[in-house]
């Protein structure tokens, strides 16, 4: 079930089997010139198969958008067994409706995705990051607003991580900051096609924002040793909070003026309780990793996050699961992001596609009887 | 039901009611320095309720995407008479299923949609237009390659005519043809944030694919004027083709290596019972529009096209409804792209969203009887 089964250098259309690593279809793709259209941190392990039925967001979302988009075409085999083919490779087709969505972002419980049909894009000739330091959660929308004016096109990362995430990494993995202590520090990634461009590009702006005092301190890389450590700096953070205790873990969207209320907002109902509360995540895709660290696990700790966290949430018209999924954790929250109207349809279409309930059951929708 | 109801320049995210007309939106949008990630001939006329419920494709999709990744949120009414609230405006939102894409497409069969919230892009600084002369089709394709290649992120067109459509519109319209007698003409549009980096770009790759042969002539037009005319060319084909005669149109996709194949087809089985035999259309994202002209409406002309060419369509892996959507004309034609479970699953649904069959019946699937 890993075998890459055709790609089209004309069209950047890969087709491949389920069971591919993320990481092997870059490396195949980036010797043909090309890339995959999404990114994760667990890239050397995850599966393209789950990647699609867990709709996986990442690193690239900001620059080629969702799965929604770039799945060309899905094999799935469905509950009965039968194999249903909507594998198409093309771009455009508006023939009937377009099933393989159902599956993007299911879960499994829909039916089980075999083969995958993908648009990739051309490998980029330059890629610059550049990582800043910024007082306060304002001033990183307004460096938001102006990178999309004056880096536009080229701009394929707009990441930010808190003070107390900067904090971890380098207690726990010993990594360096390069810049002077701030409450906020932002990673932009540009790729594009020419080097000169991109970094004269990349200069124009960072003299801006520093003119302007968005910025406090900033450095930019070029060279892929060092984009590789700025890029650490945020990719690690996952790694460091689980030395640091016990991690209660939320993957949430919110409008952008409101994503780091919720940190401040949680750090304070926590006080002693909660070891650190950090914010970090995809600003330019809206979406928010709130983790939350306890020394070790505490049932209080969790009773004083949930459902209040889901409740701000709703109540701010987030997303209680942005790039994750809502899995059997969370399936009994989705009322919190879907209205019951919405709810009956998807628990329809369940029934349609698989009355016994043998797909995943107990994942992403409640139990019928609610 | 033509309110802009929100537009947020942080995010990029138009929310507005279904009535509203595309290029209203885009004129609001450009005052903003946003625009619709969608661009369509008929921008003057059409619905975004409707771009929407017909899976709309257009100019702009080879740089934006489809609407399955850019529309983030809808609001349906069901069959029932209920008011189904997906309106989201998060770019990520994995709780459950995405019950929107299931409207999207759909042709107005499952609910009718009367809010779309929907992902803008920044409008571009500096946008340049090439109209290039090419004297075989196996040659646009390595110009398609050259210039994914060279152009990457700032290429937003890659739309083709052949010789027949330059000779309509000149001869209809009376529009220039700035350049020389050519099989095949190419125009490449290009969007960026800098207009002197987006210049040196394309100046460099019309010197490539002129000194290597692929062109046999070019012109690129940086001014508005010129752009618009040069745009006219490709844009009013279809207008010009009505003063030809009866038009019979078909939009069709299928892999880039075949996609001129079928004209050179379609032009030998007809022979002298069609006027003209044309093709044209975004070659960037495999999408053919072959339209065939004939003195008046000729019953036998129309058995010759049909099934034929959906048979053609079928052989080799296309779709023959690529933008537009089978309507009640193409209806029983979907088996020729889609296998006979999948259409199964499809009235499935509909039946679970439309039970009494009252929404546009008789459009898009074919009768359940079948």
């Amino acid at each position: 079930m890993d075998n890459i089964i055709s790609f089209n250098t004309n069209s950047g259309v890969l087709s491949c089997q389920a069971g591919c690593i993320l990481e092997n279809l870059n490396n195949y793709l980036e010797e043909r010139d090309f890339i995959m259209p999404l990114d994760l941190g667990s890239k050397g392990s995850c599966h393209i198969g789950g990647n699609v039925a867990t709709n996986a967001g990442g690193l690239r979302l900001l620059r080629y958008g969702s799965l929604r988009g770039t799945v060309l075409g899905l094999e799935v085999v469905l509950a009965n067994g039968m194999v249903l083919n909507c594998l198409s490779s093309l771009r455009k087709d508006n023939t009937g409706y377009d099933l393989k969505q159902l599956f993007i972002g299911a879960e499994g419980t829909l039916g089980i995705i075999t083969t995958v049909s993908i648009l990739c894009p051309r490998k980029s000739a330059a890629v610059n990051v550049a990582f800043l330091g910024c007082d306060s959660f304002e001033k990183i929308l307004d460096i938001f607003k102006e990178s999309k004016s004056m880096l536009g096109e080229i701009l394929s990362a707009f990441e930010f991580l808190d003070y107390s995430c900067r904090e971890v990494v380098c207690e726990h993995l010993k990594l360096r900051n390069p810049l002077q202590e701030a409450p906020f520090y932002i990673l932009i990634e540009t790729s594009g096609s020419n080097s000169d461009h991109d970094q004269e590009k990349l200069s124009h702006f960072l003299e801006k924002v520093m003119a302007c005092g968005l910025v406090t301190d900033g450095t930019m890389a070029t060279e892929e040793n060092k984009i590789k450590a700025v890029w650490a700096l945020r990719e690690r953070i996952t790694e460091a909070l689980v030395r640091d205790g016990f991690v209660y873990k939320y993957d949430i969207s919110l409008p952008l003026e409101r994503i780091y209320e919720i940190v401040i907002d949680m750090k304070n109902r926590l006080g002693m309780r909660a070891k650190r509360v950090v914010g970090y995540g995809h600003l330019g895709d809206g979406n928010l990793h709130l983790n939350i660290v306890s020394e070790t696990y505490d049932q209080q700790v969790l009773d004083s996050i949930e459902p209040y966290l889901y409740e701000w949430v709703a109540q701010h018209s987030g997303s209680i699961s942005a790039e994750h999924g809502l899995g059997f954790k969370k399936k009994d929250f989705i009322y919190f992001s879907k209205p019951r109207a919405a709810v009956q349809i998807m628990q329809q279409m369940k029934v349609i596609l698989d009355p016994k309930g043998i797909l995943n059951p107990y994942k992403t929708l409640p139990s019928l009887s609610q």
